[in-house]
């Protein structure tokens, strides 16, 4: 274990090292690496899916089941697919060096931001191999050196990914050491990862509830986390039918299991018999569980196919990552209001109406990372949102909030250029 | 203890409520209790001053140094001069509602960031009064609620300064409970406060190393702090002398203990021998003491009248915040960017130099809040920079660095228009 440590402490002190070279380094070296990891992703095929293969029978000896075993896998066309997504990342503009709010000052000075990289960005995540790419390449187009701690389930899927991005980048040009990859999966290797403060400038976990609040309890750095997502949409009395059954439907449907798929549908009363039905009938044909308040209830009863269970007080700001919706009938615009500010997350919320001021009340009054009017909330992603990728979404309000893409992994310095200036 | 905790709490969520409204309150209202504030602290002189000699002859009795009396003490001039600061920041631009990143996607989503305040803003400061009216008008400004703990020795003050800044936001039309000032100075009670995640968002410690300590080390929402400011300046062998002299004087005596006050200077070799004499004899006009390396020493030996000493391994990455400075002779600019990666503390740092190239070598390398060419590093103030005043200076990379304007005090949310979007 000591040594484990001490080679812990020696990654660490390597990624910061290499980090204050890719601080300033440029563009066309950047792309270059990208561009390396891109092309390797497929020239080294027979490597990777060889090494992944280790990971899915040793899964599957131990019973995993298939959910996460396809999220384990890949495959030709997964590698083409994060082959294409680094591609991308390549094409964004780089947000580094960036100067803004450069004014001159009364006594000459020139006082503005530059945009830097933070310095040495630590990721922990769980499962899926291709968090492995998503994370190294944002970070790397953002200047910061990474890193990578994965999960014990894809230890062999992503050692293999790391090397292919440490020589692509290598390759490139970029300093040695900007890619480090911890092999050891000992959990008690990540106390020590989150007291390296000295090293490392920020920890995003990716992963379930569990390890989120591991990491923020005990991170000796700055963690950027995006805990839970418990979302609404609020169908309001001018709402459009049509809309509001596709979105009702999209958002919970379309994709159950993550962060930004509906929770609870508020409907308003003077709409709700004439609505309810008709979401209802769609999310029976996907094989949605219906959580109905009373009122609801009362309405959806009648139909004898639907599966229906009677709300509880904890089904109000629960994430039930499942196809699982909880219903509510409200009398107002405030009533939606408040229920969404007791019982949200801050992550995605929605509102259905064609009132420009009850819109208008929704995006200002919901405080929410997403607020939207007449889309699903679904669209919450990096990729969506036009910032090329992701590396998580934050419910938190420092620093960024909602996804962080390239733009979100940069911090910014103040550079004065004076001309022997003194303070009177 | 139990009811004043029930109090404290009754303050979170008094000023969690009032956030909610404040945040989209009109700029025309806020700006009316910001001049509200500056009339008052005029018109209710009396009460002030009263108030505050209180404190004053209670801290003389308990023997506190001139120096603190004088950060204590308040009187016409020092209220007035709080006025006019008042109306700078009254003055400022809103920063809240600015719609940034606006962008019209191909499926027709209009995806955008909109500035919202952080929602409820804790301080815990020490001694000086005025700090509750910066940081009270700054937060308001910037639309969010404040709870106010200053400390004991200025209890009195602290607690007429912030009834004005109540009475006058109320007067204004803020909601009610935007103001909460914490009477009791228990300092059991800061734990209590630090724990209050849930209804404060962000908290701002003021005062000196210890109290940022705890304060990072025990909350339980976000920080935002200072920590040590270990300032260097560099004299580059091509730097102007006289602009050099001027410089490493004003940063080292204008204001020796504060932040961004020179700690060590590093000169390099090719103009040491000329330079430190120099320098030394305008520093030790203001009675400077220079605890210098062997080869400062050696040049600077033969001038009998300096207060010199010899430096030590600890005097690197020292802040003395007094008349003090270290002093290092370096061979290359490659030394000199090694010594402040090594011992600076990522606050300000200068370099002085007639070179292109060291100039920007300097401004890239140099991994600080604020990196100076050719200026001293006092400069480092929301004041100086044009943020029209400042809450603190921070030295972390997150969410903003320097110093923390009204802007700093914002976070944004993303604002979706759509029109029936569902994602496939």
């Amino acid at each position: 274990m000591k040594s484990a440590i001490e080679e812990l402490k020696e990654k660490g002190r390597a990624a910061k090292e290499a980090s204050r070279k890719l601080a300033y380094l440029s563009t066309e070296v950047k792309n270059r690496a990208l561009h390396n990891i891109a092309d390797d992703l497929l020239a080294k095929k027979d490597e990777i899916l060889a090494a992944n293969q280790i990971d899915y029978r040793e899964a599957e000896a131990s019973g995993m089941n298939a959910a996460m075993l396809d999220r384990l896998m890949l495959s030709s066309s997964r590698l083409e697919s994060m082959a294409q997504d680094v591609l991308a990342v390549e094409a964004l503009s780089d947000p580094v060096g960036e100067v803004f709010d450069m004014r001159t000052l009364p006594n000459g000075l020139q006082v503005g931001r530059k945009r830097v990289p933070l310095g040495v960005i630590g990721a922990i995540y769980e499962s899926r191999p291709n968090v492995t790419i998503d994370i190294a390449v944002l970070c790397l187009k953002s200047g910061n050196a990474i890193i990578l701690r994965g999960g014990r389930e894809a230890i062999h899927s992503n050692s293999a990914l790391a090397k292919v991005v440490q020589e692509a980048s290598e390759k490139a040009g970029m300093p040695e050491g900007v890619v480090q990859f911890i092999e050891n999966t000992d959990r008690a290797l990540v106390n020590h990862l989150l007291k390296m403060g000295d090293t490392i400038d920020l920890i995003i976990p990716r992963g379930g509830a569990e390890l989120i609040k591991f990491v923020n309890e005990n991170a000796a750095m700055a963690v950027i986390s995006g805990g839970i997502g418990v979302c609404h949409t609020y169908v309001d009395r001018s709402a459009n039918m049509e809309k509001a059954v596709a979105i009702a439907f999209n958002a919970k449907v379309q994709r159950p299991t993550v962060g930004n798929a509906l929770d609870t549908l508020l409907v308003h009363a003077e709409i709700a018999e004439r609505y309810l039905p008709l979401v209802a009938a769609e999310w029976d044909k996907a094989g949605v569980e219906m959580y109905c308040d009373q009122y609801a209830m009362d309405i959806l009863k009648s139909s004898a196919s639907l599966k229906l269970v009677s709300a509880t007080d904890k089904d109000w700001g629960k994430e039930f990552l499942s196809l699982v919706a909880a219903i509510k009938v409200v009398d107002s615009l405030d009533e939606a209001l408040e229920h969404i500010e007791r019982y949200g997350s801050g992550h995605s919320e929605a509102i259905i109406t064609e009132e420009y001021q009850a819109a208008m009340r929704f995006l200002n009054e919901v405080d929410a990372a997403c607020v939207y009017v007449n889309a699903s909330t679904r669209f919450t992603d990096g990729g969506q949102f036009g910032l090329g990728a992701e590396v998580g979404i934050s419910t938190q309000k420092l620093h960024a909030r909602g996804p962080l893409g390239v733009k979100e992994l940069t911090t910014y310095k103040w550079i004065i250029f004076g001309n022997g200036q003194v303070r009177s």
